[in-house]
């Protein structure tokens, strides 16, 4: 077999720098590698594995000969590269919204439904930071005692909105704690010691684009029916890195939650911190930089019969957008599914 | 109509000092006025409307002759306390947990279920702070549609949790952001940039106090079935002053986003700021040394029929604690409660 040419569209990001340091923390084989992004960062030499690579500006031939392309340079970037990447027999992993709805496209969290990669047509979809992390510890409740209805409401790290983000939240409460002035500009309201009630923009039925992104993106990577019951409030909050969930979920059949937290102990990519009597519960701080989604608060659901409630802690920049993006792309090699021309060729 | 002999107790603490506070905007009535602590803070001299009061040390035969008894100084001081008290004729107000759920005594928002007031027998209780938020907003809901389930995920500020934990997050942040080590004292993880999901202890069934406190409150102010199904996930974030509140309610008859804003609109203690496509909606820091209830993001809620989705944020240390208790006192006066034994002598 022979390894892939990949290359990473948006690598100067937060989130294409992550996909780098993950891509070496898999060891996911590959014959050779470009970095990519807009002229402005064009020129830039980054270091990986003990050699240099100097940033190249994306621009449709740069593809020419790349099999695997993991892009997280914005949703505008990859609707125009996408066809140019499949076009030359490439396949794309795109962390941006572009494609997720795309009833052509898959859109996987590796370990959930790795099967659907089977039908990609050069186009792979990675969800949502905040769909992202409920998919592992849901799909083995959801194996066993079926989806009934779900609610979530989140506690989203400023990261998630990027590097500048991450520095008006440093700036404004070094400000705040001086009694300083300050202008906050990537938020609309103050973000130190404050929380905004609105992530992305608002759509017709008053929920935000975020909260519906859970609703939307929730059924297809589970095959749950388009009416499944699903309600998100999704929240800006003070924290730099890891996003955090509070998830009621109700089932058709009866699950208790001792068996709950057995399922989810047994899950890839999973890990349960939930023992009330010594305070142990996921906090954003103490899963930033780690790899597993954590589940924590586990207990029946006092709003209906059949019902979890917990608490989802995870990195965002990782299983919410990089680490999955390589476990993607790993699956897609292991299950020779690039480097040949897409399946349908 | 003899004006009544007030005491505050627990007068030098964070609530106590903005029931003083208050007790001067809302212009109560009194005739004489005691401001009572431990012995630890006794002495100290705190003026009010130009006057000088010396803090006096609680002790049973200090309320000889005192008809109103503000109270918030812990749950063991009011059970300490309250016989004392009503064994001279007088009424206590009580911000702690001690009484809330005895059932002689009325649990009371004021402007919620004022006529429970009618019962007392010399204790009157204040519900706990992430309750009293939601009731102003509920009641109107409630009467128009009738509550069939509740849902709320809580946003909750450090100063619920006393001055020493606002102390605590400010110096927890100033070490955070100049990268120094800090130890956490008030709160058991790091609260800077941070968030904690448990407030008070854990009960038998995995939920918190504070979570049991909503479901079993909620249901004794609103008169709802004790078997109605509620549920809580109670976190605490950096945030000084101001709860917020992730809330959905399903309701047994229809109810339209529309209707459910104008209901709230025209309740007592509620004020609607909800207007997405001017990004517009409530947050803690605007919120905060502010007496309404402040609800935005009013949406109908996707899981459910009949169901609305909101947003509530209030000044915890106002309507959570001292505007409620001293809602309450200028009831009890107007209502000719106090100041004449109590109603069964």
């Amino acid at each position: 077999m022979r390894y892939p040419n990949i290359a990473i569209l948006g690598a100067t990001g937060v989130v294409g720098s992550e996909i780098l340091n993950i891509l070496g923390e898999l060891e996911v084989p590959f014959n050779s590698l470009k970095l990519l992004s807009s002229a402005r960062s064009a020129g830039k030499e980054i270091e990986f594995k003990g050699k240099k690579y100097t940033v190249e500006e994306a621009t449709p031939n740069v593809f020419d000969g790349v099999d695997l392309v993991l892009a997280s340079a914005g949703a505008s970037s990859s609707k125009l590269f996408a066809p140019e990447i499949v076009k030359r027999g490439g396949v794309i992993v795109d962390n941006s919204s572009a494609f997720r709805m795309d009833k052509d496209v898959p859109l996987v969290i590796a370990g959930v439904n790795d099967d659907d990669l089977k039908n990609h047509k050069g186009i792979v979809a990675n969800p949502n930071c905040s769909t992202s992390q409920l998919m592992l510890p849901l799909k083995p409740l959801h194996d066993y005692a079926t989806i009934k209805r779900l609610i979530v409401s989140t506690y989203q790290a400023v990261s998630g909105a990027g590097k500048a983000a991450m520095d008006e939240l440093m700036e404004n409460t070094k400000a705040a704690v001086s009694c300083e002035a300050f202008e906050n500009k990537v938020f609309n309201k103050q973000i130190a010691f404050n929380v905004i009630p609105q992530i992305d923009v608002f759509v017709e039925n008053d929920y935000t684009k975020e909260e519906m992104k859970v609703n939307l993106e929730t059924k297809k990577i589970l095959h749950l029916p388009s009416d499944t019951p699903i309600s998100c409030t999704a929240i800006r909050i003070p924290v730099f890195v890891g996003h955090s969930e509070s998830v009621t979920v109700e089932f058709e059949k009866p699950i208790t939650a001792a068996k709950a937290r057995e399922l989810m102990a047994n899950a890839y990519g999973v890990e349960i911190v939930d023992n009330p009597a010594n305070r142990e519960y996921p906090t954003p701080l103490e899963c930033a930089g780690k790899d597993p989604v954590y589940v924590g608060r586990i207990r029946k659901d006092l709003a209906f019969d059949n019902a979890i409630s917990m608490w989802v802690v995870a990195d965002n920049l990782r299983i919410g957008a990089a680490l999955n993006t390589v476990r993607i792309a790993k699956k897609l090699i292991e299950m020779s599914l690039v480097g040949q021309g897409h399946p349908e060729n």
